[in-house]
């Protein structure tokens, strides 16, 4: 469970599971509470209620194509060349010999069991000929075959894409009830750290963490509350730390492990009960993070290379989020099967995350693995689209090996 | 090039490929104007602007580890039992025999070539213990490693992503310039048509299409106009275009071939020239769907029936928006290999749309065709995450064949 390693400050590092575990066994996920909204602002929100279909989808039987209604028995038999001399009809019941015209959607009257096309069919004055036999049923929707009245026809839970928002209009749904976004404050901390668009003193880089993870947040759905950059200075991190605690839960990065000193771990753990739960993990990138919980809200601490905060947030940040979102299931990123391009070593005892960039030729999906020697290379991110996990146990991947890869951006052809 | 069907309004049917040659042989793809954003508003959007680093990132060497900055040459031979020691230094160059504590990210001062890393040292006063030698440059982010000055970052026709945010603030990139967000008029059309929360009268169904085109446009970057619905008459529909075109491109459903009338069609080329270029095509669902083009302005006429609706948005709406969001490359969905589960038949001469539920079993994964008898049934949507598209010249899917399937939606284990 736990994973030996030499170096100051991380005498013990939590393998990724544990870590996991540990984390949510302790955290409580408060889910900011419903709000009910017009359909039309409701895209990518969280259900926040099972819906039941309070009727038959359709309501009635409707034809499913332009044509003629008509009682199927009456069209047995009948051909281009022995056609069935029918009589139409204006109103609504359907007797024998009888067809009423109907267009797609129209409800099928009284009377009628099928629907003969109109291609099936010649005018002649107030007459049709049918050309064609059609079957009880057929080119008919019949009620209730969409979604039938009692039906569950979309659970709490989901994140509401567009067809979903066409199921519900097609019940009638104007408004549904959606999980509120969950508030998640986002600071950096670092003397080095320069927000971006100020001056730079001397030997200072412009923020890049808070970028990411503002972005990675709204991704999901979240709504991000800027806590700016902190200095290395435990007044002014305390103080920003209290402000992100109004919000539902906090991510840092950077101060995990600066100056040897650990600030960012030991504010949390002074900061209220249980503090600190995690603090290192078997990662890479992404050992020095650090997880905690303080006045009931989630902590995240993560360190201040880019690529790790990227991979940190992956791990940890991710299922936190779709919990507080609400969703049934943890929201996962598109994957696919492709086949490693070249052989890349990896550390046993640690969990590590593969950068590739996956592009498809000749019907196959490949996974060209983005080479860099450690994780501040930023562009290390935007060359790659995806990544690949190798497992504590696994020292890389080989060659030709055929692994899943999580893509967090499009796929080209090569 | 066109297929002969025996269908009263649709003679004849432009293939998939024809109808988009054809259509976008013809219109002119007018990008709304680039503004400028603020980092932290640009998630999403269409980058305007090719993106030049004006300086090398990082701007100097940097340490990639808390350690000690040295002369490399110094530490050769260095063990723990033969350890070479060195004097720390708080000034900024580093001679021979010194040393100076860095901390990840610190620049590497002068006269130093490499660092040291905290766990190989151990500190005795104002001296250290080097147990372990460092080649030149180890642990240390050489000046320009991630991005070098005048190399392209980040090219113009990038959809924004969290990790290009992160670049580009790295980049000192507090603004920059994106597309415009193309406006897309939806409008529904039918005599059938209620919308949700109105009154429906008897026979009438609550309109299903505008909330899903609308979803896809918003979930591509559009932004919408709602039109609302109109009724099969040739006034009000007229004047919805005419409002419609005020945007810059208008999708409508419903109405292509209603009554037998064609109602959209006619409207669409009597309202300016060339008008309609496509009128039926190839596909299944979607025959129906009609293209033109009015005042410069591409108007997409899409059927009633809500699934065709979505095929159709995917093949004609999707690049046009793309195009016109000012993408470099038309944006696919996440799309990956599976194995059909079941034999599906489709037709010779169209390109067929086959709804698949992707998930994955033991590694694998698999698509369930979602069986479907018509169209109409927008819970096929919601049961299905994917399609598969079966070409022309093909009469379907082999149990067990590997297909690619397009996904709209997140994929789960079985």
């Amino acid at each position: 469970m736990w994973v030996l390693v030499r170096l100051k400050g991380f005498q013990e590092l939590a393998s990724v599971d544990h870590a996991l575990r540990r984390f949510f066994d302790v955290v409580e996920i408060r889910r900011p509470e419903a709000v009910s909204v017009r359909l039309g602002r409701a895209l990518y929100r969280v259900l926040a209620e099972r819906i039941v279909a309070r009727e038959d989808l359709p309501r009635v039987d409707r034809s499913a194509m332009d044509g003629y209604a008509v009682k199927a028995e009456v069209t047995f038999g009948a051909s281009q060349f022995k056609p069935k001399i029918l009589t139409l009809v204006g109103n609504r019941v359907v007797g024998d010999e009888c067809a009423k015209q109907v267009w797609t959607g129209n409800p099928v009257p009284e009377g009628a069991s099928a629907v003969v096309m109109l291609e099936n069919t010649k005018r002649v004055d107030d007459r049709i000929e049918v050309w064609a036999p059609v079957a009880p049923g057929e080119n008919v929707s019949k009620s209730g075959e969409d979604v039938r009245k009692g039906e569950v026809a979309v659970e709490a839970g989901i994140r509401l894409r567009p067809h979903h928002l066409g199921l519900l209009a097609a019940l009638g749904m104007s408004n549904v009830r959606v999980f509120g976004k969950p508030k998640v404050a986002v600071l950096s901390t670092g003397n080095e750290i320069a927000e971006v668009g100020s001056e730079r003193q001397e030997g200072q880089v412009f923020d890049v963490n808070r970028h990411v993870v503002s972005g990675l947040c709204e991704e999901l759905g979240a709504s991000v509350v800027d806590l700016g950059v902190a200095r290395d200075e435990r007044r002014e991190v305390v103080e920003k730390l209290k402000r992100g605690l109004r919000a539902d839960a906090v991510i840092t990065s950077g101060g995990t492990s600066v100056g040897g000193s650990d600030l960012m771990p030991e504010i949390i753990s002074e900061a209220g009960s249980p503090g600190v739960v995690v603090h290192g993990v078997a990662m890479r990138p992404g050992m020095p993070t650090a997880l905690g919980i303080v006045g009931g809200k989630p902590v995240l601490v993560f360190p201040g290379n880019p690529v790790a905060v990227m991979f940190a947030f992956e791990v940890f940040a991710r299922p936190l989020i779709c919990r507080m979102l609400g969703l049934s299931r943890e929201e996962v990123r598109p994957s696919l099967m492709a086949k490693v391009t070249r052989r890349v070593t990896a550390a046993l005892g640690r969990r590590t995350f593969v950068r590739v960039r996956v592009f498809r030729s000749a019907g196959e999906f490949f996974a060209e693995p983005v080479s860099a020697r450690g994780s501040s290379l930023i562009s290390t991110m935007t060359r790659s689209n995806g990544y690949v996990v190798v497992p504590e146990d696994r020292e890389g991947l080989e060659e030709g090996e055929a692994v899943l890869v999580l893509l967090f951006d499009g796929v080209g052809e090569a």
